[in-house]
C-alpha cells in the first residue's frame, strides 16, 4: 500500500518539482493541498488524470491519512500552517527557511521578522541527510536545507572536520544560481528580458542563507564571504569556493578526505583531479558534484560544488528526507 | 539649435530604446515626461548626466517648446494624453495601436474597447514611411505601425501591387517575436523560467495586429492567416510568409520587383537568391531584411522578413517618422 | 532476464539520449558499441559504473547475444553497418534517413547520394508506431522516422484520412527545431554565439525530411510547403501547420477526428480548444502534443504540433519501436 | 582627411567588433587585410558597400599608407606578422597575448611556447590607458590588454596603490565570461547545446591572463587566486573580487579612492553604495563599471567589475589606444 502525502505550494517551481518526483515514486501517492491562490489551473490536456486536489486543512490530513505534508511555501506561511498539520497527525517537511536556524533570535536577525513558532523551531531537525541522518527518521518536523547552503556545506564540512582549512585566512564562496531559485512569482528582476544575456550579483555578503553554512560548518560570519549571483539559465547552482589549505600536499589528499567521508553517500559524486563539475551534469538529478584544485606551493585551494537547486537544493532533498522518515530506501524515485 | 522632444513611457522597452536612439541624435534633445508610475529610478551610476525629467502636462510642452512628443504608452493612455499634447502645440508620434486603424468600429472590434478619440483617429497618419511618406512631414499625429505589420507589409505590399500573389490561394504569415514585444510589465508569461528553452504560439488567427496588414495590403481577413509566436530571445521579429506566386518564373523576377520598389529606401535590404535573413543581422538596427525562395514549377513561394521589433518595429521607425516630420535627414541617428 | 541491446553512435545527442532512456529500462541492458571516433571518453566521476563499451562488429553481436542494435549514425554509416549486424543475428533500428524512403531513386534525389543497400531498403519497416504498428513487431530492420516528419505526420494524417483538408489549397508546415537536431559535431552554424539571440530559416521548401511526409500522408510535393528553422534552444520541435478545412464546422469536430484516431495511443495528447502546446510541455518526454484552431467562416485552420526532437523525434520513438519488436509494453521506460 | 587603418583577423569576434566600431569612426577608414583563411565571405546583401579587402603584406601597408594595423590574431600569428608590418611603416596594435608580458621567459612559462620576437616584446607598450596613458601616444607597438586582466586591474590597482588591501590575506578574483571570449573557431566546448543552460569553470588558478594582473598590480602569484568561468551568454565579463580591507572604515572611503583616481577617466563608472554593476549595463560599451561592498566590522570587501569582453576587453580598448596614438579624442567612436 502506498503512503499518501500532501503538497502545499505545488504551483511554485519547488512544489511542481516535488509533484514530478513523487508521481514516479512507487511507494507514495501525492495529494495536492490547495492553499489560497494555489487552487485552479486544471490541465488543458484532454483525458488526463492529475493528482487529487483537496483543501489544505487538518480535517483533510486526518481523513486522507496523510503521512507527510510538504510545505513549498514562504516562511511565514510555513509557520502558519505547520502547527495545525502536525496537530492533525501529519509529519511535515518544510522547504522554506522557517525552521532552519537554531534560535528565534537568529531567525529574526536574518529574516527581518519575528519567529512565531519558537517551540517548533526548537523541535525541528535540519534535513541535510549527509550530516544529520541520525535525527531524520524519527523527526516530526524536518527543515529542508536552503539551496545555496546545501552546495556549500557538502563541500566545506568534510574539509573543516579534517582540519585542512586555514579558517583565519577566510573562506570565499562565490555562488551562482539559476533563476528558478527566485521562485515563480512574476517580478521585473526575473523577467526574461532582464535576465537573458545578463549576469549580476545580489545580497553581497548578506544573503540570508549564510547562517545555515555558519551553523553546519561551525564558522564565524567574519570567516565566510558569500556572494549570490543570478545566471541566465533555469536551474542549477554552482559554487566556487576558495580557501587556504593547511596540512595537505596534494589534490589527492583532499579528494581522499571526501572519499572517506562520502564513501557510502549515494548522492555525492567526486571528480578526478583535473576535472571539474558543471551544471549540465547535475540538472534534474539529486547529485552534488564536487571537484578540487590545489596549488600545493601556496596552499591556494578551490572546490567547485554543483547541484540542481530544485532537486538536491529543494524537492529532491525533501523526498530524500521523506524516504528516511518513512523507512523507504533513501534513493527511491531519486536515481 | 536642437529641437526638444518629449518621451512618455520611457521606462518601457520601446521608450528606453527611443531614449537610447535620441541621445545620440545630433539635432534633438530628449526630455523625459513623467506619467504616473514612470517617475523615479535615478541611475545608480555616480556623476552621470541623465536627460531631464519633467511632468507630462501641456504646460511643460509649452514652456519647454517641445516640437514632438512620443507616446510609448498603452492605447488607452495614448488616447487620453494625445488631445492635450496636441492642444499644447506639440506634434505626437504614438507607438501604441490607438490611432492605427481606419475607423472607430475597426478599433473597437480588434481592441475590445471603444475608441474615445474618433476625430483624432480620422486625422492620424499611418507612419510606415516606405508607403506613407507623402503624409508624414505635415502630420500632427502619426500612428507608428505595429511591429508584426511592419515586417509583413514591407514584405507583401510590393508583391501584391505587382500582382504576383495568388490571393485566392491564401497567404500564410508565420510570425516569431522576441519577448521584449510583450512589454516590460512583469507577468508569468514573460518570466525567464517560462520562456527560456520554450517556444509557443499565441493569438492564432486573431492577433490584433492583423487589421494593419489587411489595411496596408488591401487584403480580406479570409485571405490572410497569421500566427504570433514567442521566441526565447530578447528582441527581433522574423516572419516566414508563404503564398502561391503567379506570373513570375524565378526568384530573380521577384527580387526585381523589390529592387525597383525599394531602390531608394535606406532601410530595406534584399538578400541574394539562396541567402536568407536572420535576427542577428537586424538586431539594434532599423533595417528590414528580405529574402525570397520560389519553387518555380509549383509557384510555392516563401519570403522571410526580419526586423528588430524595438527598432524598425517601434522606436527606430518612430525616429524615422520624427526625422521626416522635422525635416531632418531620414536616416539621422539610425545608421 | 534482460535483453541485451547495442548502441552505435552513443556520443551524439540522439545516441546519448538512447543510453539515458535504456539505462532506466527494466527489461534491457545497454551495451555501447564503439565505431571509429566514438571510442574513449571515460567519465571523470570517481567510482562510477558506466555501460560496457565493446567493439562494433558482428562477432560481438553474436557473442553478446545482442537482440537489437540501434544505429545513431549518419545514413552512409548506417548503410555500411546494417548488413553485417543483421547478418550476425541482431535486429536493427536505424535512426538515420538511410532506410526511410520508399525507393533508392527517391533516396538519391533527396540525399544526393546513391543508396548502397536497395534490398534492405525494400525490407525496412517505417517505424511510426501510430500508423505502422502492424509491421514493427516482426521487422528485422526498422527505419526510425525523422524528427520533423514525426510531428507533421501525426498532425496531418488523421485529418487527411478524414477528408477535411482541402489539398488543392496547399498545406503549409512552418517548422522550428532546437539546435540538438543538427547533431553534436562542432560547426560555426551551431556555435553558441551564432545561435543565441538569433533565429533563422534553412532548407526552405527543400528539406530532405519532406519526402517522409509526402509518403506517409499521400501528398504531392506541390501541395506541401515546408520550412525548417533554428530556435535558440537545446531541444524540441514545434510545427505550425496551416490548411484550408472542408466539411468541418468547428474545432470540436476537428478534435473529434483526432480523439477517435488516437483514442488508444499512449503518446498523443490533445489540447482543449483555446489551448495550444508549447515546447516545455514535451521536453524530455515521448509525447506529441496537438492543438487546433479554426476560423469556421473562412475554413482557415491551424494545428500546432510539438515533440521533443531527441525523444519522440529520435531516441524515444526508437525505444518505442524496440518495445514493440521485443514484445514489451509499448510505454516501458517512456512514461 | 581620414587615417587609413588595417585589420587582420576581421572575421573573428574581436576583429568583427573592430570593424563595427571603426566604420562609425569619423576620422578613420578601415581596410580589411586578408590573412590566410580570413578571405572571402562577401555579404549576401544586395547593393552593399563593404570595407575594402586587400592582401595582408608590407607592400599594401606602404601603398595604402596604413597608419595603424590591428592584429586580431592568435599570438603566434601576431609574432609572425608584427615585424614586417612595423617595417613597412605601420604602427601595430596587437589584441593577442604576444606582447603583453614583461619577458620572453614569462611568456614561455604561461603560453607554453617560445617567444620569437623578444626585441619587439621589450619595445611593446601595455595598452591599458588608465594606467599606461603616458607611453601610448608615441608607441610603435601596443599590446592590447587581455579581457580578464582589464576588469581585474581597473578594480584592484587603485586600491592596492592606496594601501587598503591586506595582500597577505590573499585576493580572490572569481571571473565569469561570455562565450565570445573563446573565439569564433567552432569547438565542442563552445557549441550551443553544450553551453546553453550550463555553467562551468576552467583554468582554475592557472589561466594565462593571470600574469597580466600580477604585472600591473605588483602582486605575487600566491597572493592572487583566479578562476575563469563560462557564462551561457554571448558577451560580457563580470569579476567578483574578494579581499580583506585595511585602513578603511566604510564603502564611502573605498569609493573615494576610486573617485579620485578615476576623476578624469571617461570609461570608468562607479556605482553608488548598495548598487552593483551587471552585464547588461556594459554590453556594447567601452565602460568598466565598478561597485563596492564592505563589511566594516570584519574588513571583508567585495568589488564587482563588469566590462564587455569584446569592447573594453578587446576592440573598444584597441580603438581607445588608436585614438591616443593618432592624437584623436580618446573617446572618439566609443561613446
Amino acid at each position: 500500500m502506498q503512503a499518501r502525502v500532501g503538497i502545499v505550494g505545488y504551483r511554485g517551481y519547488s512544489g511542481a518539482e516535488l509533484v514530478r518526483i513523487l508521481q514516479r515514486h512507487p511507494l507514495v501517492e501525492p495529494v495536492l493541498l490547495e492553499h489560497r491562490e494555489d487552487a485552479g489551473a486544471a490541465t488543458p490536456i484532454r483525458r488526463t488524470k492529475a493528482p487529487a486536489q483537496l483543501a489544505c486543512d487538518p480535517q483533510v490530513v486526518r481523513s486522507e491519512g496523510l503521512a507527510v505534508v510538504f510545505l513549498a511555501t514562504p516562511p511565514e506561511v510555513s509557520m502558519e500552517l505547520a502547527p495545525a498539520l502536525l496537530g492533525a497527525g501529519a509529519r511535515v517537511i518544510d522547504l522554506s527557511g522557517a525552521f532552519r536556524l537554531g534560535t528565534p533570535e537568529n531567525y529574526a536577525a536574518w529574516y527581518k521578522a519575528p519567529h512565531t513558532q519558537p517551540e517548533l523551531l526548537a523541535e525541528a531537525v535540519y534535513g541535510l541527510p549527509e550530516f544529520c541522518r541520525h535525527g531524520i527518521p524519527s523527526a516530526r518536523l524536518v527543515a529542508n536545507p536552503g539551496c545555496y547552503p546545501t552546495a556549500a556545506n557538502l563541500a566545506l564540512r568534510p574539509l573543516l572536520e579534517a582540519g585542512v582549512v586555514d579558517r583565519a585566512a577566510g573562506i570565499v564562496c562565490d555562488a551562482k544560481s539559476g533563476v528558478s531559485g527566485a521562485g515563480r512569482k512574476p517580478s521585473l528582476k526575473t523577467s526574461f528580458c532582464e535576465v537573458t544575456q545578463n549576469f549580476s550579483a545580489y545580497s553581497i555578503l548578506h544573503h540570508r542563507h549564510v547562517p545555515e553554512v555558519l551553523q553546519v560548518c561551525g564558522l564565524e560570519e567574519r570567516e565566510f564571504s558569500f556572494t549570490a549571483q543570478l545566471l541566465p539559465l533555469d536551474r542549477g547552482i554552482l559554487e566556487t569556493i576558495y580557501f587556504r589549505a593547511q596540512g595537505v600536499a596534494s589534490v589527492a589528499a583532499l579528494l581522499d578526505i571526501y572519499d572517506r567521508r562520502y564513501a557510502s553517500e549515494p548522492f555525492i559524486r567526486l571528480f578526478e583531479p583535473g576535472h571539474t563539475p558543471d551544471l549540465s551534469g547535475v540538472a534534474r538529478t539529486n547529485f552534488c558534484d564536487l571537484g578540487v584544485t590545489l596549488d600545493a606551493a601556496s596552499g591556494r585551494a578551490v572546490v567547485v560544488s554543483a547541484i540542481d537547486n530544485l532537486t538536491k537544493g529543494a524537492a529532491g532533498q525533501a523526498v530524500q528526507n521523506m524516504n528516511l522518515m518513512l523507512g523507504f530506501g533513501e534513493t527511491e524515485a531519486l536515481l
